[in-house]
């Protein structure tokens, strides 16, 4: 059983739609004349996908600093006939999830989050202007309430994304945003919110910073709070912009490199 | 404009549920009662996801037969707090794609494949019956033919996967079937197939097996014929048995390294 959004999601737009899908589904009549075509069991309808991840190499910013990819181009097409690259990666890198165990001592690895978790409503918690205003904000109580408000409850098994804004300062020094003494500037989840979401049945949480915690937070208290409990992060999302705050579904693309604590992943909305 | 199965795949069970939707779709006035619940915008609805993606480590097969994957623990619950590791890994391994660049000069790579193309329909053609009869099996035109005459055409955008049984070797040496010559036997897609393939606009074709090309290949003529088209290849796909023919939407989960010629990707089903 996946927490259906997907359906939900094109529900409506369905609904209205439905006369289009008359007569659009082609039976094997049809099929006999051709080999390809846009009619089929399966139909061509609008619909559309927003890609919340990021492309990355070298360049992209860590939580760390130092480079989370390097490359060893191990055949070329000049001299094999084809390319083959070896990668090293940090699992914490680019748009990727944390597992309960990036910081517990015997919590899922990421190969082992449940895939009805991968499928998911998404929540987006819009918390730009304030972000704007004071790099060191955080999602709180408050944020969550005021989405509740506007738009139901948190449904089982959501995910709960923050939207900071912070997409637009990628290219720059201003994502990690660290002061002369090294000290990082980013929004993230309050611990605060975080126990009230631990009281839903949210699966997942996701921030569009580098890290869960806010980028000043010396004890990462929502990560020691959030994942042991076995629900997973995303960290580094794009795109939230292009989004509802309630209605898309988020398809979690987690890697399956046995015992990880996290690692990069294709994440993908669908509306 | 992604090719919408999603929603023809929900349509029908939805068409017989709808009844089941009304009044499941809670207010604001109910929002205010509680932070969390099943009812919601989001629509608590039945559905499946088949995981097509093996988990995977260093004794995970691999088509040179070195380990595809290693890993060094950097911090350790215990030590720091955490847990986080750096991997390294062969593009190809596990559960993969193939960009392509992977089979060209210049090609896409695996971060500029089309978001559009990363949600597709999934046509599943079974071949394990002459399979079990012979190793050297290949996909054929006659097999396409039999999938159109029993499903319609092949629709746009779709991936068309094989299914050659080949899951079932997976734990042991019987996956790339080595013989005393060191020459693999395992099933493919034949190059009359996927010529006849680029014919329809198809995005991908997927197998369960180490290579797109059949095992004894020596010439990868399927590779050179479909990656330098611009389309994509899925390899090592697992749990295609537990899908219909036709019907299910795939979700694929492409890596963003950038200048990648493939990469491990989690690869999901909706139906």
């Amino acid at each position: 059983m996946c927490h259906a959004c997907v359906i939900d999601s094109v529900k409506r737009a369905m609904i209205s739609r439905r006369d289009l899908f008359r007569g659009a589904v082609a039976g094997t009549a049809a099929a006999a004349a051709g080999i390809a075509g846009t009619t089929s069991a399966f139909a061509a309808t609008p619909s559309k996908v927003v890609d919340l991840t990021y492309g990355y190499d070298e360049s992209f910013p860590t939580y760390f600093g130092a480079p989370g990819i390097s490359s060893d181009q191990r055949f070329n097409f000049a001299e094999h006939g084809f390319n083959l690259k070896v990668l090293t990666v940090n699992e914490h890198t680019g748009t990727h999830l944390d597992a309960p165990l990036h910081f517990s001592a015997d919590g899922a690895s990421v190969d082992q989050i449940a895939v009805e978790n991968l499928v998911l409503p998404l929540c987006i918690v819009d918390i730009r202007e304030k972000a704007a205003a004071n790099a060191d904000a955080e999602l709180t109580p408050d944020d969550l309430k005021a989405w509740i408000s506007a738009n139901g409850p948190i449904p089982d098994g959501a995910c709960v994304a923050m939207n900071s804004g912070w997409q637009d300062r990628v290219s720059g020094d201003g994502f990690r945003n660290a002061d002369s003494d090294g000290v990082m500037h980013f929004p993230g989840f309050h611990i605060e919110a975080t126990q009230m979401l631990l009281e839903t049945n949210a699966a997942a949480i996701g921030v569009d910073t580098l890290s869960l915690d806010y980028g000043k937070s010396g004890d990462f208290k929502t990560h020691y709070a959030w994942l042991p409990a076995g629900r997973y992060g995303i960290e580094n999302l794009k795109s939230l912009d292009q989004l509802p705050a309630s209605g898309a579904t988020l398809v979690v693309g987690a890697p399956t490199h046995k015992g990880g604590t996290g690692g990069p992943a294709r994440v993908l909305a669908l509306l």
